[in-house]
């Protein structure tokens, strides 16, 4: 029965080049990484692992129920009020991940009586929360700040809510946040900035919002997460007090999952006080960023992610290959993670990256992509 | 403009007594606790917490990125097929959370030829998975086998996907799986399991359908949590090798997610392990719940879960604060909570409470359900 109906399609896709694998990392592996989101390299400081591990000693290994039963900790106060503190904002709620902090706000603001205007690059998460709030949903195209202007003024929904990202996930350029900002405040709208690639990368680290004097508006709030930068797990929704007691009453996704566990708290509040007491790392990422940049011949990007353009999603996974045999991991992006169909390699820079490791992965790579090119 | 939008909601909210304030827990409070669902007593076992700080040191404090990158580690898939093995499984899959995986396998496999038939007592994850996959949805009257027969039967799409739990949140009552899974079959349907309650619980630990003798059948299919026996976080869709690909390839919310943390795959690992060692636990559990229900005079039920009607709202709420008073942590169920609009309160029984314990929390519980009714 699942073999007629899920066989067909996993085969269309072997024939497509498409299929993903699971390809699972080995604790002791030795290479240069380029692919994964700990854009800070917090993930094995030691004291961001010190305070985990703590964590989970004093606390225990779950949060043991959802937030609103016993899933909350004092833990999970402290990193709500230092992170809220730290971006400028009123209030931050923790959600088990940043997939669900996007459903969970996108969820309680609408509705039928909420337009959502959706920039046409936003993360899948931020999509599936508007199917699933039952808005209707405009979707306009990537950063047309007139298009959200239109659709916002033509609206016959009392409420609106406008989706960007500070920093977008695939091409890793910016949103016009000030001229959004102004049109959601002109047209009675909530703007929500997804800072998932900005948090401890724009702004000195404080993101993009706060870098555009936009942190702590009434009509602009923000969700991060908290599994890139801050080395750990989970996502967090940020604004005003009023928001984050709708929340606590009206997102499913917040209500009825467990709470974040202890020792994910922990790392991201333990990453947050290193980055406020070594400010220097965030432009230690556009350095290795514009570096690696300049090697492919791609224009530098505003956040910590390079994306270089390939044939296909044949040529992109094959490049991927070879750098891994060179000791050079780097991520590939196929349809359908990217939004407009052309396969990609993506270089992740990291504050921990040494120079030589650079010079090192800039050989590779640029080798590779010759190699399938 | 978001306290025009959102206050008068709050205050809406206020007047009929609904509305959800969090509480944090102290690390060091000494309270008997029958509001958590750490089912086995093991988020505090020593073996549990000492394999997730070993798991931070080893391997880091965050999975780094998507399963699909660098955010699946040998650690992932060791819990994968340890779990799978235990409960009679081909595959698992681990999401960051329960929600996760639910709404990751309903809309991998739902879509506009599948119509999803959802049990009226469903936990929200698999109703916004429904609503979010863009299926037909029918929902039945909860176990009613005939409903489920008859939708199946008069379906147009060629897929059909229905959905049910081993044990339900609030009421702790199990569903007739049996009965499902011999209709599912003769209607060319596929029958998925949430085994949120039962993994741990039921079975003498391994579930409800693996009791049932329907582990490993093709057309049924499992979910899991790994934030309740198992003392961790995270979720796990359970089956054959050929949903495990499909998630792989199709589910967005375990490819555009951030793999969950090292310190929960490796608790999971541990307290699978001391559950698979001292397969006496779950009897524990029932002992206890038995005990509670006896006390407050409610029938036994199949979960953890004793569920005692109350009242209303209001007094739902002050009796659980009395307990509180008293040294005695339970749940209460308020209305959306609840599928009936009965509030209750919700005493989850432990494997960890003793016979002291449990005398003390019995005399505690009836007392405050005397004094607010």
């Amino acid at each position: 029965m699942l073999q007629d109906w899920l066989g067909p399609k996993a085969a269309a896709l072997e024939a497509r080049g498409l299929t993903r694998r699971l390809r699972a990392r080995a604790a002791d592996e030795r290479l240069i990484d380029l692919a994964g989101n700990d854009y800070l390299g917090l993930a094995s400081d030691p004291r961001v692992i010190e305070a985990a591990a703590d964590a989970v000693c004093q606390w225990g290994t779950g949060s043991t129920a959802s937030r609103l039963v016993t899933g909350t900790t004092a833990l999970h106060e402290e990193l709500e009020s230092s992170l809220a503190a730290y971006v400028g904002q009123e209030t931050a709620l923790v959600f088990s991940s940043g997939y669900l902090a996007n459903l969970g706000v996108v969820t309680a603001l609408g509705g039928p009586g909420t337009l959502v205007v959706s920039d046409d690059h936003v993360h899948a998460s931020l999509i599936d929360g508007s199917r699933l709030s039952r808005s209707r949903v405009e979707v306009v195209p990537h950063n047309d700040v007139d298009a959200v202007d239109k659709v916002l003024a033509e609206r016959n929904e009392p409420h609106a809510l406008v989706l960007t990202e500070s920093v977008f996930s695939v091409l890793s350029d910016e949103a016009p946040l000030i001229e959004l900002a102004a049109v959601a405040r002109e047209q009675d709208a909530v703007l929500l900035v997804d800072e998932a690639h900005g948090l401890g990368v724009t702004g000195g680290g404080r993101g993009s919002v706060h870098a555009a004097g936009l942190a702590g508006l009434e009509h602009v709030i923000v969700t991060m997460t908290l599994s890139k930068a801050l080395a750990a797990q989970g996502g967090v929704v940020l604004g005003p007090a009023l928001l984050r007691d709708h929340l606590i009453n009206r997102s499913r996704p917040f209500i009825y999952d467990t709470g974040l566990n202890p020792a994910a708290c922990a790392a991201a509040l333990a990453a947050l006080w290193v980055l406020q007491d070594e400010p220097e790392r965030p432009a230690a990422i556009h350095s290795a960023a514009a570096r690696l940049a300049s090697a492919c011949g791609v224009p530098s990007s505003s956040g910590a992610v390079v994306s270089v353009p390939m044939p296909g999603p044949r040529e992109a996974v094959r490049a991927a290959e070879l750098c891994l045999e060179n000791g050079v991991r780097v991520g590939s992006f196929r349809p359908p993670s990217v939004p407009d169909g052309i396969s990609r390699l993506r270089l992740t820079a990291h504050a921990g990256l040494s120079d030589e490791d650079l010079d090192r992965a800039c050989a590779v790579i640029v080798a590779a992509i010759g190699e399938v090119s």
